[in-house]
């Protein structure tokens, strides 16, 4: 496995995934925590977009929405900033042991993806292959590129295993997705 | 006025507001649609967090949120990528002559602005005096270093008029705070 636009052979971290918790999302989150308190980066997950529609007043300190509808996101589910860096990216659990569905990823966020990358971001898609039990780092643009270029309805796993990079377990960070776009993207930095 | 750490003299745009839109935060989001449609930025607001208790499924196709409340925001209302730097603001309305209080905006928002400020951001706060009618961008590590050097309990015209800039209205941008963003921050850009 290689890094894109380079001659360095990336080493696929060594880790065992048994400590991990019950979804990526929870994962990606904890992560977030720790690097926020070690003060590694600022990244969150944005709140579900809803429309709301009613909302009662049962007391004054307490607003109850009565009714509310789920919209689809016309963004990523998470950015921030790391090493100065602008940084986007959607998080997705795949069960499929062949393939990852397109259907998964709306075609809002794809556009805002290649968006995003046009102004110089670091953007891309966290895949958990559950049935394999790992987690991929795949650059967005490479995504896209494979998604324009077939009329595959989704992507192989073998492609996922070429083109992504592991995601290592690390203490604290379950999901330690940072420590791989600093080698995947050459930044410097220290975690 | 003048910019901090330098010595050019910054001139405030001429510029009648009577165009604006009813809400300040209608009027970002009109001006974000407008830097995306050009290509110039990629900047949105975070949804509302929310809690949700309860969804009902009457159909198939539609859940329905039959319980939910608001939660206090940790981090700010918007952020996004100009000229591949990280953004991050927040909006607020203030309907006094004199002053604008500082609980207005949480804890955990001031917290959240010096995070990403310390990882390379560029953060403001966006503030519209209504009773001036002027939006005013006001650089978050100076309301930030003003906030922990007093006693007082908000930031007084005096100083917002001295230490803020004020944001043109644009066609098709109602609350053009990048063209003032491209100036304070001395970022190189077309607009």
């Amino acid at each position: 496995m290689k890094y894109p636009n380079s001659n360095k052979v990336y080493v696929q971290p060594k880790t065992s995934t048994a400590n991990r918790g019950m979804s990526l999302e929870e994962d990606i989150n904890k992560s977030n925590r720790y690097y926020l308190t070690n003060d590694i980066a600022v990244i969150h997950k944005k709140p579900t977009p809803i429309t709301i529609v009613t909302v009662d007043y049962p007391r004054r300190s307490a607003a109850k929405i009565t009714e509310a509808y789920f919209k689809l996101p016309s963004t990523t589910d998470y950015n921030g900033i790391y090493l100065g860096k602008y940084i986007d990216f959607e998080a997705k659990e795949c069960d499929s042991k062949i393939s990852f569905p397109f259907s998964s990823i709306h075609a809002h966020q794809i556009k805002h993806l290649s968006d995003v990358i046009r102004h110089g971001a670091i953007a891309f898609i966290i895949l958990r292959m559950t049935s394999y039990d790992k987690d991929f780092l795949i650059k967005a643009d490479q995504f896209i590129d494979f998604f324009n270029s077939t009329d595959r309805k989704s992507l192989p796993y073998a492609w996922i295993e070429k083109n992504g990079f592991l995601i290592p377990y690390g203490y604290g960070k379950p999901c330690d997705y940072l420590s791989v776009v600093e080698k995947v993207y050459n930044l410097q930095g220290e975690l």
